[in-house]
C-alpha cells in the first residue's frame, strides 16, 4: 500500500475520508489507557501533526503502548471524521509498526527547552515546533525570492564565494588557503605564490561588484548565495555566514530600485502568508503577538520615501531624546531608524541620498557634491532591512573616488574598466536573508533561523 | 514614455505592432549607408536581438551612424511588421539617443574570440552569444531545480559552507582562517584555539551529512549551494568551487531515490526545452549538433537500472577493449560508464550496489556483505552525472564501519547519534550543477558555465 505524505492529507482531507491510508512518521506524543491510545504523529511534510487512535484489538497493543517519542513508525488505517472532537479527523489504526526506535536519552521529550540549549543539539532541533515553523518559512521565502525575480525575467547569477576582491572595502574577511601551517612556518611574510590560487583569497562579503558585470549584459540579474563576515561580534543579529539576495538592474535609477525592493518585500510576505499560514499563526500566537498585523500592514502600505536630510530634520523636530544625538552627517542608528519607521510614519520608509562620507565608494555621486544616490529601507520592528544605491557609472568620477579613498585600483581593474564599455546607469540592493526570516517569524536571534549557525567559536556541526 | 523589456516584445510582438515603443539596450551591430542604417540592439532580457532601422530624417543621423558596438542607447519608434524581410518585424526609429558610450578598445567587436581568451575578460564575456545562451540556461535550470522540489513539498535547507567536518572523508579541502600569517609564524603546530571558530575549519565538500539531520525532521529536503574541492587538477570537468544539489529523503529506499533522480532530470530538461528554446537551438546549431535529440531521448526514455555486478558482466561480455581492464571490484572509469550508457543501452542507466570498498562510509551495507546500496546515474555523452545511495541508518553497523576506516567518531558525534533517535531508512543523491549545465548545453569546459570560475591559480575576479 502506498504511503501518503501528511501534507497531501492535511491539504485535502476530504479526499481521504473513510478510505484506507498508510502513513510513515515520527511519534510526537503517545498516551494510552487499558483499552485504547492516541498517538500524534508527523512525517515532517507538514507543520501540523495528525492523531492516530488505536485500540486493544491490535495484535501488538501492549507493545505499542510503550513506543517512544521520536520513534519512526508505520500506520495503516481509516481516516475518519470526528466532528465532536478537538481535531476534525483522525486515523483509526488497523496496523502500527515500528520502523526505527528512539533511545530513551532522546532530548526532545515533551518538556520545553531553552533556545540556548537547542543550539547545542542542532542536529535534532529542526524537529521542535519553533524550528519546524521557522525552517519551513525559510524554505518558502527562498523560493518566493527566486519566483519573484524569475517571473520578471531576472537572470540568477552565482557570483564567486572565493574571491580576491573586497566589495565593501571594509568588512573583516576570512582567508581561504591550502597552505598548511607547518609549511607556512617556513615561509616568510605575505607570500601567497604557493597558495592554491597563487594569490591571497578570501570568502566573499558581497556579490555586488560581480553582479554589476552581469547586469550590464542581461539588464536584470540577482544573486542569492552565502556571504561572510569575520567580525568578532556576538550579537543576536550577526552571524559569520549568512545568505544574501543582491539584485542588480541596468537602465534602472534609484527610483526603479526602490520600486523593485518594495514589490519584492510585498511579494515574499504574500507568498509566506498564503503558503505557510499554520506556521505564521504559530509565531503570531507563541513568539510575536503582533506579527500578522505587522506583516499585513507592510504588505498593504505604500512605502514612504524621504531623503536623509528630511529624515534628520524630522528626527530633530520630533524632540525625541536619543542615545546618539541627531545631526546632519551622522550614520543613522537603529534607534533613529526605528523611530522614523515606527513612530513617525508607522510603515516602511525608504531613506535616500545619504552623505557621501558614510557610504560605499561605488554609490553614485549626486549633483550637490554632498550626497550619494543611496537608499536604505527601514521597517517597523527591526530598522534597516535593505541597503542599496544607484551605482557610479561615470568612469572619471569613480576613478577619482577610488584614488581619494586609496582603494587598490589594480585589483579592481575589471570593475573600473566596466565603466568604459556601454556602462548604462544601473542600481541594485542587498537583502540579508536571515534578517528577512527574523522579520517574517518574529524570531529574535539569528542563530535560530540558520540551520547550523556560524558565530565566533561556533562551528561544531 | 515607458521602456519595454525586449523579452516582453519578443514574447508577444503582435501586441506591439504599429504602436510606439521605447527600448533601452546595447548596440550589437550597426551598419549604415547615406540614407539609412540598421542597428541590432539587445537589452539583455532576451537571447535574441531586435533590428532598429533609422533614416536620414533623424536630427542626429550623421552622429548616430558612428555609434559604437557596445554602446548603450535609447530608441523610440514604431514596431512594424516586415513580412518580406529575414526578420518578422523591426523598429522604425523616431529617436535614437546615446546613454553610455563604448570605448574603441572594446574587445567584443564582431570578430570571433577563442573561449580561452574570453576567460580573461570574465567581466565582459557574458555579453557574447555562447555565454548569454549558457548563463540564461543556467538560471532557468536553477529555478527548475527549486520548482521541482518545492512542488513536491521538499524543504530547502542551507547547510553550512564553513564546516569542521569532512563529509567525504577524503576530498582535499580549503582551510578557512582569520589568523594572519605573521601571527601564525609565532604560533607552533596545529593550534587553532586562537582562530575565529576556535577550531580548524574548512570549506564544505558536501552538505549531505547535515542534510540528513533535516531529512530526519522534514522527510524530504534538498540543498542547493556551493561546495569546494582543493584538488590541483586542471581538467575541463573540475573546478575548485561549484554548486551542488543534494536531496535527502527519509522513508525512502534506493528505489525511491532513483525514481526521484529520474523525475528530476526529466523535469529540468523539460523546463529548459520549454523556456529556453532559442538558446537550446543556438547550442544545437553551433556547439553540439546532437544536443536536442539527446535531451529529448533522455526525457522520453525509461532509465535502465542494473546492478554493478550486471554492469561488469555486460562490459566483459561485450568484448570491447578498454584502457582499464574490467573486473569485479574496480571503480568504473568514464570509458566503461559511457560504453554502458551509450553503446549497450543507448539511454541513461542507473548502476546500483557497488562493492563496499570503493564507496563512502555512510552508504548502507547490503545483506551480501560485499556491496552497498549505492546508485550512480550514467548518461549518454558524459558518463556519471548523479551519485547517491541509501544511507546506513543502523547505529551498530555504522559505528563498526567508522572504526574500521579510522574515521574520527568524536567529530561526527552528531551524525552518529542521529542513528539512535528514530532514524528511519533514508536516501539521497548529489548532482553537480555545472556538470548538468554542460550536459544541457554541450559546452565542453566547466570554466565556461561558471560566471567567475575558480581553478588552480585562477581567482582574479
Amino acid at each position: 500500500m502506498e504511503t501518503t505524505d501528511l501534507r497531501k492529507l492535511i491539504g485535502n482531507p476530504s479526499e481521504f475520508f473513510n478510505k484506507e491510508i498508510r502513513l510513515e512518521g515520527w511519534i510526537k506524543t503517545l498516551r494510552a489507557s487499558k483499552q485504547f491510545g492516541f498517538i500524534e504523529i508527523n512525517d515532517g511534510t507538514s507543520f501540523k501533526n495528525i492523531q492516530v487512535v488505536f485500540e486493544d484489538g491490535l495484535d501488538n497493543f501492549n507493545e505499542l503502548k510503550k513506543f517512544k517519542t521520536g520513534a519512526a513508525i508505520e500506520v495503516e488505517g481509516i481516516l475518519v471524521e470526528t466532528p465532536d472532537a478537538k481535531q476534525d479527523y483522525e486515523v483509526k489504526a488497523s496496523l502500527i509498526g515500528l520502523i526505527a526506535d528512539c533511545d530513551s536519552s532522546y532530548p526532545l521529550q515533551k518538556k520545553r527547552h531553552t533556545l540556548e540549549y537547542m543550539r547545542t543539539i542542532a542536529h535534532l532541533r529542526p524537529r521542535a515546533n519553533i524550528y519546524s515553523a521557522g525552517f519551513r518559512i525559510r524554505s518558502s521565502a527562498a523560493f518566493a525570492v527566486h519566483k519573484f525575480f524569475q517571473e520578471q525575467g531576472f537572470i540568477y547569477v552565482n557570483t564567486p564565494i572565493i574571491t580576491s576582491s573586497d566589495a565593501e572595502g571594509a568588512g573583516e574577511m576570512f582567508n581561504v588557503t591550502t597552505l598548511n601551517y607547518e609549511e607556512t612556518l617556513k615561509t616568510k611574510g605575505e607570500d601567497f605564490s604557493e597558495d592554491f590560487f597563487g594569490r591571497k583569497t578570501n570568502l566573499t562579503v558581497s556579490g555586488q561588484l560581480e553582479a554589476e558585470t552581469f547586469a550590464l549584459a542581461y539588464k536584470n540579474v540577482y544573486t542569492f548565495g552565502p556571504t561572510f563576515r569575520a567580525e568578532n561580534s556576538n550579537t543576536s543579529r550577526h552571524a559569520a555566514e549568512f545568505w544574501m539576495i543582491e539584485p542588480e538592474m541596468a537602465f534602472t535609477d534609484i527610483n526603479g530600485n526602490m520600486d523593485m525592493a518594495e514589490a519584492m518585500i510585498k511579494y515574499i510576505i504574500d507568498y509566506v502568508l498564503e503558503n505557510n499560514r499554520d506556521e505564521i499563526e504559530f509565531f503570531n500566537k507563541f513568539v510575536d503577538k503582533g506579527l500578522i498585523e505587522r506583516l499585513e500592514n507592510v504588505r498593504n502600505s505604500d512605502f514612504e520615501r524621504i531623503t536623509y536630510t528630511e529624515a534628520v530634520e524630522k528626527l530633530i523636530a520630533s524632540g525625541e531624546k536619543f542615545d546618539y544625538k541627531v545631526e546632519w552627517g551622522i550614520d543613522l542608528q537603529t534607534e533613529h531608524e526605528r523611530f522614523l519607521t515606527e513612530s513617525i510614519y508607522g510603515k516602511p520608509v525608504f531613506v535616500t541620498d545619504y552623505p557621501k562620507e558614510i557610504k560605499a565608494f561605488y554609490m553614485r555621486h549626486n549633483d550637490d557634491n554632498k550626497t550619494v544616490a543611496a537608499m536604505d529601507l527601514l521597517a517597523p520592528g527591526v530598522g534597516e532591512i535593505i541597503g542599496g544605491s544607484q551605482r557610479e557609472e561615470r568612469h572619471d568620477v569613480l576613478m577619482k573616488k577610488v584614488e581619494e579613498l586609496g582603494i587598490a585600483a589594480e585589483e579592481l581593474w575589471w570593475y573600473l574598466e566596466l565603466r568604459k564599455f556601454g556602462c548604462a546607469y544601473h542600481s541594485g540592493y542587498g537583502l540579508g536573508f536571515e534578517r528577512l526570516i527574523m522579520y517574517l517569524t518574529g524570531i529574535g536571534n539569528i542563530r535560530d533561523v540558520i540551520p547550523f549557525p556560524r558565530t565566533p567559536n561556533n562551528a561544531e556541526f
